[in-house]
Parts: structure tokens; C-alpha cells; sequence
């Protein structure tokens, strides 16, 4: 019964959120040999503002669009 | 000191989450015997179409059924 | 479908952690109207001396037997 | 490569939330040694209904303004 | 920069960890067009008996080897 | 009411999980303006087997001590 959660940054568009949980499901049933519908996927959409790595928001290190705007 | 968090739908109405925090707090009291001020609960709602099982997304398995109500 | 995790001391009787895992699952049913097999409850052993509240390991603030012996 | 993953409320201003993300980084390598890349910070926004300690939300609580009001 | 967190039942094998871990990892990097190096995959192993669908222990529901004994 | 949940290497000595708590709980504190009381910590002790970057675990990128063994 594996559950699997997966943190992403929020706002990926539906189709590959989609993607990502059929890929990942059909992974998890190739490599345990559980039935698929013993597979749980749940995506946890994380703002870019609320994860950092080394200190800096991901908002700041990849920012949406545009040209990287310095933080006032 | 023991903290639950639950997944659950996004969208359920304030009452059945009030109600859920109230009967699973009183759950673990009873069944661990700790002061109830012990007892963290946490909800994190998911979209439903962040959740699936057998890499259907709930969204497709159990929508959410007419038109938006307002919340009252 | 809700996803029920638990963080408890490691340690605790068979029986007490049984009698969690059921009285929690019948407090979901109860306040979500969701079918019972719907579900899962997962606990998550944490050592005592891994958990702090206030900076002070759990291990310190409620010792598991004897008097409590100062940290060397 | 220590990942920290921090409940707070939701609704905290942006600079505290900067603030928390370096404090907490700067505090994990200095106390593990690893380079500050390896460190990942997620913040978990969790608003105050969905949280809840002896069965009372932190909405009741500590309400966010005004006089504390009755729920009806 | 996904980070997958997977719950599993306690003592698979070493290969058949380090098999799940590359298929998701390949899953997640074929479906979010991230580099490889960006995700994350943890393996939290929870012991059968800590783990209950429905109520019910899956160290009942699947014993691991032999007839399943009744709980005394 | 922060909650730190914190996944790092299973095996670090006692003195630098003690101190990752206290300096954790301090920058928390220092940060958000809480409590120190209101700040738990837990430790999430992973085996370098069971967490993995770019699909390779940890016990292979990071060997704990002697020379690095080929897996067979």
C-alpha cells in the first residue's frame, strides 16, 4: 500500500500534474508488484516563496517570467 | 505529545472539520491517555485533483457533483 | 480518503497503539460519513530524544523510568 | 542534506517568512556542518481553522483581530 | 526541485528499494522535465503493524509469512 | 505554534542532534516572535540507504567510513 507524496511548486499546469502521477504510479507498481490501486498519490503544491534551498527562495533563484527582479 | 495530521479534500464544510478535530482528539485521549492539550491536529486539505488512486485523480473517481453552492 | 498520520513515542504497548489506530479510524468515519476502508491510519515512532518541545528533548522533560538523570 | 519542513500559520508576512527560511538554514549548518546548499527549507502554510490543540482551532484561540468572538 | 517522500511496509528487499527509487525518480525528472540531480526521493519504511486500512493492522490483512495467527 | 519536521541521516551523534534541536528552536523563536514553548522539533532519522538524489542513495554518494565498497 505505498503512498506517495510529492512536494511541487505550485501552479504546474493540470496535464503534467497528471502525467506526473500516472508516471509515478505505474513506477511504484513496476518496482513493488502491488496492485495499482494500492498506489496513493497526493501532490503538495508548494508557492516558490515557501521552499528554499541554501537560504534562497526559490522564487528568487527561478522566478516565473520575466527578467530576475532583485528583492527591494 | 502525539501531533496527527490528516489529509482530507479540500472544500468540507467548516462544521464536519470542526467536528473531525473535536472526535479524533477525544480519540487519542481516550486511547493514549495524554492531557487532551497534548494532542496537535492538523488538517492539509488536497485538492482533489491532486489526490489519486491507481493514478486516477479523485477529481475523476468522485466529482464533486452540480453546480458551486455558496458557502453560507 | 482520508490519510490519517500520527506521530507517537516510540515505545508504546501493542495493545495501546491497536486501540489508537481503531478509535481514530472510527472518529474519521464518524465526523466524514466516508466508508470505513477508506481509511489509513499510519504511526510514525519517534524516539523521545528526537522530539522537542521548547529546544528540551522529550527524553529529558518525561523520562521513561527512574529518577531522571542529568545529561553528561 | 537535511530537508526541514515547517507548519506555521498561514498569513505571515512575507519578510518573516524570508526571515525564518535564513535563521532556520543558518542554524542547521552550523549545527550539522553541511554545506548551506544541502539544506532545503519548506514552509507549510496551515490556516489557523485546520489547526488545532485540545480540540480547540487556533482560530478560537488566537484569533487574528479584533475582540475574540463566540462561535455561533 | 521535487522532493518524494514514499511510505512502505518495513523489510523489502535492498533491491527492490533501489529499484522504486530509480523508477520515480525517472518517472518524476520524464514528467516534469527537472534535472535528475533536482529530485529527492525518501523511503520511510513503516512496520506492518503501524500501518491499518480500515482499522485493521496490515500485519493481519497481509501476514508476512506462514498462517496467520490470530492476535492474543 | 511551529512545527519542525526535520529528515536528516540516520546515526548522527546524540551531541549534534541535541544541538540542531536547541539552535533550530532559536532561530525559530528569533524569527516568528513565539514562544519558545510554542516550537516542537522532531527528528526524522532516514538511512542513507533509504534517500536518494538524482536516483542514487546516499550510501553510495556519501560512504560512511573506509573505502567506498561497489554494491553487488
Amino acid at each position: 500500500m505505498p503512498i506517495v507524496r510529492i512536494d511541487i511548486w505550485k501552479g504546474r499546469p493540470r496535464e503534467q500534474k497528471d502525467t506526473l502521477i500516472r508516471n509515478v504510479t505505474d513506477a511504484v507498481v513496476k518496482s513493488v508488484g502491488c496492485p495499482e490501486q494500492a498506489v496513493e498519490v497526493l501532490l503538495y503544491e508548494i508557492d516558490k516563496s515557501d521552499w528554499a534551498t541554501g537560504g534562497i527562495c526559490h522564487s528568487e533563484q527561478v522566478p516565473d517570467k520575466g527578467p530576475s527582479l532583485p528583492k527591494t
